[in-house]
């Protein structure tokens, strides 16, 4: 099932960019996204209209019809979904009550995406504390069997990659629940991976080993992960009561969304830019990654309405299912293999739409990584000067087998990981001129590469 | 008055950093500020115990109060006050009602720093809405004589400096009054000098002129600006009631308060590095400037923590009433000539706590600056790059009388202008992470400086 809208453009033959240096038109960008209300209307939307829309939900599809909405009104000049399969799971009620000597202790918790339940009634059990599975190994099956296993290890703050700190943390949330299983315990209750101090817990996503006995995964507030630690210290009989009653439901369908500007010269060949359109169910889902499809319907919006008339098609894509099982991304690069599609270069924006440092490039030569750099001049007089070797996205990398350029978009994350798959990630803690002057960093380099055939 | 307090530090007898390279040395500084909290417990403490603590509060005695306690913590081997003579001036009942033909609107208002109070009923009269001083003169008194001016001239919001978009709006703000009273208006009313659309108005202080009569001033929210603008178009008999009963008492008394580590080779030079304690009455002053002292009291902490022994003594000044008549900044200077004190450089963060770009320098000759911009090697590795020529603060520019090195501190300010000066600048609104980037980047600047003799 395809749907195809067809949309007439009248705006654009007034203006063009043609008599414009590139200077100027990068100047038309920047001044253009921070003083257009558009994209603060369409990220307020997504945040309270459409929250809590991960993949399967009947809030994706409400997100899946307003950008769609938003790419026509952009001067898309088609618009489209594709059909992708998705995990169908809902989170339930959830609690984690702990008893010891020094009292009772409600702890702040999310049950991971994709997690199994806890039997009727919960799980109830004493915990062992562990950093690492070289520990879980360590302590074994004696010391493990019948337990809660609670993984502990911090993200480590003096990373100045918030990223690396965070890589550093997350496999204890992704494979923390079958390594526990190994050894015979009943459920496991993750530290949230975030350099952040508070009282939210970071969901995101629980991955089981085959044959390995599929055991409930919660995600714990640091705050209460360290108070935890403490008790069980003081008090190592303390019993922590788990709820979790979520549910995995059979596959269903939602979609990407794709709108495309039609290149003048190239019409075989595609710039992507593309976020995703999913978001964990307790969060608006702002910085991950509303602000991101955000950014890629401005790049639409910006080109019609500045009269850029790019050599390529242009695409912006809103990926669905990027956070359970990605499979947006790779209907995105089957299709365009089906289609016989040459895709020039991609760009995907999901690190939190903070202030722009510049851009990361992927699976490109020397040759290609001097010439893109070269461009940083254009971006110096907007303060951005980030040009590395290195990037691209999980949406975006399926197309690294048509030799694609990859694009990260590389913005301040310092203070990202205090939203990331939280509740705490909500329209509010966004602020709109860093997201443009993104939205315009992203904006201007697609047109600078498909101006000079980088 | 002076008060002496002297702290005898153990700590610092067992570390030190001497067999450390400059790169250890910066480390050690930035994982330190990474992973302490004292920095976040005083930030809090200030916002939300001395809220409003503008010249001559309580609440700003308490600051003093509670930052002298924190610099004796922070292990500074004197610690003291400094008289500072400050105004007075405090807000009241205020209100700005507008009737007209549409109805009835409370607008969002402050006064302004330092303005007069309106007469008992308030002042109520029709407006004239006017962008400039100019448009004041073509206006002339027929059109202006006893009614209400409102400026509303916005930020540019293209401009990239937020500063300099501030810059083009503030003189509304400071002058306006005096302006409109030249020409018999009855009380201005200010667009708040902000690149933010939101609700909150920004105050900030008003200058009369001599031999001018002195009329109220309030600021008001953008999203009012907006609409005040077009009511008045669409019924230019709106009438607004404007009630604003603040008042100017007698000047008071107040206090800088300054830590010092005594200087191991050249204890005849000074470096100083301050913030203002002072915030407006109707916030938190957690960017502007809660943020800036504790950075100043995190460098002493930081130095006596790691056993960094420096040269010359190194000050942390917390300065009194930057927001109204600068004198904490004079008396500082002026004491320094009194003891003849050598100033080798002196830094100012007062631009917000946000994530740290590097720094600007002023005051120092092209030799000097080649120098300090060879520096910026020991930063890259913490993403801090820029080194500018220009630079300094309000607060420490006094000290350009004895050839002192100005630094300013320079976060990325895109999102500043949401805070500055309005109910908005709350703790919350600080990320302390990117609060201890900054605390680590002006301890290690200032470590290098020092070592160097730069």
């Amino acid at each position: 099932m395809k749907y195809i809208i067809t949309v007439f453009i009248s705006l654009s033959f007034f203006f063009n960019t043609s008599s414009q240096t590139p200077e100027e038109v990068v100047k038309s960008i920047f001044d253009n996204a921070l003083t257009d209300n558009t994209a603060e209307e369409h990220l307020l939307y997504l945040c309270k209209n459409t929250k809590g829309r991960i993949p399967g939900s009947g809030q994706a599809l409400h997100a899946v019809r307003y950008t769609m909405q938003a790419l026509i009104d952009a001067g898309a000049d088609t618009v489209w979904l594709q059909e992708v399969p998705v995990p169908h799971w809902e989170r339930g009620e959830e609690s984690a009550i702990l008893r010891s000597e020094l009292g009772t202790l409600e702890l702040t918790i999310s049950a991971l995406g994709l997690s199994v339940a806890t039997s009727t009634g919960g799980v109830n059990a004493r915990l062992v504390e562990v950093h690492n599975f070289d520990e879980l190994r360590e302590i074994g099956r004696k010391g493990i069997e019948g337990k809660i296993v609670f993984f502990n290890r911090p993200v480590d703050n003096t990373l100045i990659n918030t990223f690396a700190g965070y890589g550093g943390a997350v496999n204890q949330r992704v494979s923390g629940a079958s390594e526990a299983a190994k050894y015979g315990a009943l459920a496991v209750i993750v530290r949230s991976p975030t350099q952040a101090m508070h009282d939210f817990s970071h969901t995101g996503v629980v991955r089981y080993q085959e044959n390995i006995p599929e055991i409930p995964a919660v995600s714990v507030s640091p705050h209460d992960a360290e108070i935890l630690s403490r008790w069980i210290m003081k008090d190592p009989d303390s019993m922590l009561q788990l709820v979790s009653e979520c549910r995995n439901y059979p596959d269903t369908i939602s979609y990407n969304v794709i709108g495309e500007i039609r290149g003048s010269k190239n019409p075989g060949e595609y710039i992507t830019v593309g976020g995703h359109l999913d978001a964990w169910d307790i969060s608006e889902g702002a910085h991950d990654d509303g602000g991101g499809c955000v950014q890629a319907i401005e790049t639409i919006r910006m080109f019609q309405e500045l009269g850029i008339k790019p050599k390529r098609n242009i695409r912006a894509v809103m990926f669905m299912n990027e956070e359970m099982t990605s499979t947006g991304g790779q209907v995105y690069a089957s299709e365009a293999e089906k289609n016989g599609e040459k895709h020039y270069a991609a760009l995907e924006s999901d690190r939190g739409v903070m202030s722009p440092l510049g851009f990361g490039f992927g699976n490109a030569g020397d040759n290609r990584l001097d010439k893109l750099f070269e461009l940083e001049k254009y971006f110096r007089p907007y303060g951005i000067r980030y040009f590395a070797r290195g990037g691209g996205g999980s949406d975006i990398s399926p197309l690294i087998r048509f030799n694609t350029l990859q694009i990260g978009y590389i913005p301040d994350t310092q203070r990202y990981f205090w939203f990331h798959h939280s509740a705490n990630d909500t329209f509010e803690q966004v602020n709109i001129r860093e997201m443009q002057l993104g939205s315009a960093a992203i904006a201007s380099l697609i047109y600078l590469i498909d101006l000079y055939d980088l």
